[in-house]
């Protein structure tokens, strides 16, 4: 066999597997969003993608590595916010982070995933691991490496911890007046925090 | 049967069902506190009371009636804040709510059933709503009711998400450094924040 047969008969396979492995992370996304971390089985994953679990272990490992891996995708466009905030000069970054945070859980495409994410993260400690490894020390410690102030560690996730609040009360638990206040009216008294834990005194 | 032997008769029997709402009481605030709203049923309740599923809805109704008594009891030091905040002048207010919700949450006897509401908050709309009921209405309100500035109930639930973000973060999630630095060091970030939600401009 030549090596162009050999290459011939091996992309059809590579594309295959591609397809399969696509297949199996959908299934994945889909699974943990509707039952949550502690009731997704790796056999209800492979189920559900309709391939055999031992493939689905062989793509992604366990379980945990498997969550991780799925909700990377969904989390990819909060991980995208340091790059939202290049060029923010450092009087408008709590504006613009207050802004980019709002906009992604507004958008249920973006909502419906973070809010899976949040429900195993509050109740396994797994799925809290995966949280802080992907969200945490990748945001956090790429919006805190762009200050330029003692404590910045600490200020980002308090900032963080202003945003994550608001997020939980208004679309988790849905406490009124916040869950249905006009979202200007919100970003206009959140954004001035944001910003004064990130470069105040 | 005279007046008096039936008080003598009836007094007993009195004392008997405390005692048996009470071991109902216990058993439905472990059943939920390590189990979670959705894992827990009334027939599970009542096999650790020792007594029979019937009397646990002749007691206290539907499992989310059952959620509500027993999560009234865990919750009462932090519907207790706005007592603790009578006396305090307007320019701390911040600080003595900030200190109070921390010291709530610091206590692993009462921070262990607050754990056990946000899970079941979190991961199940009836046990959300008798949070909202409970915690919010009561406390924010309670809260809100003394300002007298505009926007009063929003303002409350802002300084809440700076407050609940932290326990989300510090005390759920458990990201560094904020789940181990040092409590001065927090209120000395978090307590103004408060105080500008509440009072500022």
């Amino acid at each position: 066999m030549t090596a162009a047969a050999a290459r011939g008969r091996g992309r059809p396979r590579r594309e295959e597997a591609a397809g399969t492995r696509a297949r199996i992370l959908t299934a994945a996304r889909e699974e943990f969003s509707e039952r949550g971390y502690d009731k997704t089985s790796v056999r209800g994953i492979a189920k559900a993608a309709g391939v055999d679990s031992a493939l689905v272990h062989h793509y992604f490992g366990t379980k945990e590595q498997m969550f991780e891996a799925a909700i990377e995708a969904a989390v990819a466009p909060v991980l995208d916010a340091p790059d939202a905030l290049a060029g923010a000069g450092p009087s408008d970054t709590g504006e613009r982070l207050t802004r980019y945070f709002f906009g992604v859980w507004e958008n249920p495409a973006t909502r419906t995933p973070l809010l899976a994410i949040v429900r195993s993260a509050v109740n396994n400690e797994a799925a809290a691991a995966v949280f802080r490894r992907m969200v945490v020390s990748q945001l956090l410690r790429r919006i805190a490496g762009g200050l330029d102030v003692p404590d910045r560690e600490l200020r980002a996730e308090l900032a963080a911890a202003q945003l994550v609040g608001c997020a939980m009360l208004r679309y988790v638990i849905k406490v009124e007046p916040l869950a249905s206040a006009d979202l200007e009216r919100i970003v206009a008294r959140v954004a001035p925090v944001v910003q004064g834990h990130l470069t105040g005194p």
